[in-house]
């Protein structure tokens, strides 16, 4: 696909700007997004991250854009449904990117679901009030912008508690800026357990980081955390016996600084890049 | 892979039982889930699975039943492939009761879904690797088997690290008598933003139990509380200034007791009930 990054720039800052902070960041990081985004060529993701770089380069405040659209649909709790509501969007040309069953009370469920890309929102939302079983249609925020990006703790429960103290208090500084991060935790005991809990992150939605935390892992766990790592997922360990130390991003011995470096690495009101840590052990 | 569910039964029923409790639960369904574990000859799955259901079979225990698969579902990007996946499986009038997108590299998408219903999920599984524009589908443990049950922690860095605290040591003890507790938390400032996270409870998925924690809520704030235990939400919260004490189902005034005791509201490994404790403050 065709993909210049300059006119992108110049038509979404001419854009309504909804979500003005007053961050500064990094302009050259930006630049290089935008370079990544060229080079990709890939629809949603170029419109994603354009309009987030683009953005950002030009307001240097803009981190979260309410591009895809969340909706609450609530309907008859059968099969077909959903299968209906995606016609709908795809008649749309629409990209649906996230669907969740949420209450159940009766015949009826709740889907929230998340859209992107439609040409116009307002008809896609009646089209999709039309479908036959759906019988309400409200909009609500997305996950993105209400709980943004997730720090993912998993590991021993004595650990896993203080890597989130750290993590949440320095959420806590960022989120008072205007970014959107939360700290999501599992205490988890054995191999098996772990690798699976390590492999699922990447699976999960708005998940970045992951910090495991604990005083021995390896084998099966190292494989996942090698595996994450290649799908896009920055991983930061506490130092601990067994080789996940040898496979992850970086090293933190004392867990509540591991937790705040995981935040500073994602937070886009930090200055902080993965580039300087990477492969150091703190 | 040959895979024949009796010897695994028993190869199990001799195991130790991490998974034991004392629920009762649907043998029909247990027996359905083995036929599916002995058709889908996927090692991880097939092990997690066939081990939760031969326990649940023989010690009538387990409650959080895997009747939902997983399926990590690589696709090309673009818009029209979830609709014509969520076709095939309506043909097999089966439920989608999760989706999201993940990793996406140049054109190609992740999918995770989660389907429930299926009458046959080999051939389901057969159906959706030959949907247009699937490349692969690789079975793989649902999200609620990796993470289970949510706790959620909202409210100021201070309190929301000490329930996480209290929190996560709790679920560590659960976790490892076989249940699976995830603690997850945002921090925020601001009433519109705290009463937009709050909603938002109600929406998400897996979420069980929500532990607000500050020194100031009310407002907007107490009408997003009503509102999700209407839906179905439990809601604990610290000791504070503000009407959010009146409209929650209990009042904590120590945040880690806070967490131990959203944890324990929710844990099957617990002998705890919300009706002991409605309405009461601690």
């Amino acid at each position: 696909m065709a993909f210049s990054p300059a006119p992108v720039l110049e038509d979404l800052v001419a854009d309504p700007l909804p979500r003005l902070t007053k961050q500064t960041h990094d302009e050259s990081g930006l630049r290089r997004e935008l370079a990544v985004i060229r080079d990709s060529g890939v629809a949603t993701q170029r419109d994603e991250r354009a309009r987030r770089a683009a953005l950002a380069l030009c307001c240097r405040g803009v981190r979260e854009l309410p591009q895809a659209i969340g909706l609450l649909v609530e309907c008859l709790d059968e099969p077909g449904v959903l299968y209906r509501i995606t016609e709908a969007i795809f008649r749309h040309g629409a990209n649906i990117t996230y669907v969740a069953g949420g209450a159940r009370r009766e015949a009826i469920a709740d889907l929230q679901l998340e859209i992107s890309g439609a040409a116009d929102d307002t008809r896609l939302i009646a089209d999709i009030g039309a479908v036959q079983g759906v019988t309400r249609v409200t909009v609500v925020p997305t996950f993105q912008t209400i709980y943004g990006k997730r720090v993912i703790v998993i590991g021993g429960g004595a650990q896993v508690g203080m890597v989130a103290q750290g993590a949440i208090s320095e959420a806590d500084r960022h989120n008072i800026r205007g970014e959107r991060i939360s700290v999501d935790t599992i205490p988890l005991v054995g191999e098996e357990q772990l690798a699976g809990a390590v492999r699922a992150v990447s699976r999960l939605h708005r998940a970045r980081v992951l910090v495991l935390a604990g005083a021995l892992m390896g084998g099966e766990i190292t494989q996942a955390v090698r595996e994450i790592r290649e799908a896009g997922i920055l991983v930061l360990c506490t130092s601990m016996a067994g080789s996940v130390p040898e496979a992850a991003d970086v090293v933190v011995s004392d867990p509540v600084e591991a937790g705040v470096m995981a935040v500073m690495l994602i937070a886009e009101t930090a200055k902080f890049s993965t580039e300087l840590v990477r492969g150091k052990r703190y």
